[in-house]
């Protein structure tokens, strides 16, 4: 029950699309990360999952629309729903929430997929 | 799938310790509220809690302790724990993140409790 400081928590790494764990409740994850350039698209099949902006602007791409997330808004994906989270070359800080069950890449499994998540 | 805007979501409402619905993921509902000095001790039997500051300071007082929390900064109180949510005297904007069968002041059912929230 200590309070965490969440923009504090990016100084504790620098790699992109490798989330951590910042908290975890009734079975959902807070996870952080940050992100730059492209990820690939995929959609979760019973995970619905909330994206958080505290830097940048994370552009996510669905397949009939794009929406583009500030500093202070969010956005949830609702599960089976395929997008494509990305920024426009610059690194972006999100918080995500999601159940701990969730794998990034969802239904795909390759080198950008991140099991084994580390808690910070 | 529209993008939310939490400080705007503040404006639509005044009172106090009354939260909104701003979103709903995995079971889980993402609240916001305005809340100023003392709510009660209560605890939740079921389940855990997440509180995030978005503008002023948190105070909660647990039995033992008491931890303050500053914008950009969370706080995760598991079910079970008692818990007194206030402020010192100024107006503080949270966000709460708990199951969506979570009522506001636990096992306590008195004026203070709000179990049909609105949407915003």
């Amino acid at each position: 029950m200590d309070k965490i400081n969440i923009i504090d928590k990016y100084s504790l790494f620098e790699d992109h699309w490798n989330p951590r764990v910042i908290g975890e409740l009734n079975g959902q994850h807070v996870k952080i990360a940050k992100v730059k350039d492209e990820f690939i698209w995929h959609s979760h099949e019973l995970e619905d999952e909330l994206f958080l902006v505290w830097k940048g602007t994370l552009i996510m791409e669905f397949r009939d629309k794009t929406v583009e997330i500030a500093p202070g808004e969010m956005l949830i994906v609702p599960r089976g729903v395929e997008h494509r989270p990305q920024t426009n070359g610059e690194e972006v800080w999100i918080m995500m929430l999601e159940p701990t069950t969730t794998v990034n890449t969802g239904a795909v499994d390759n080198e950008r997929t991140r099991k084994e998540l580390e808690s910070i």
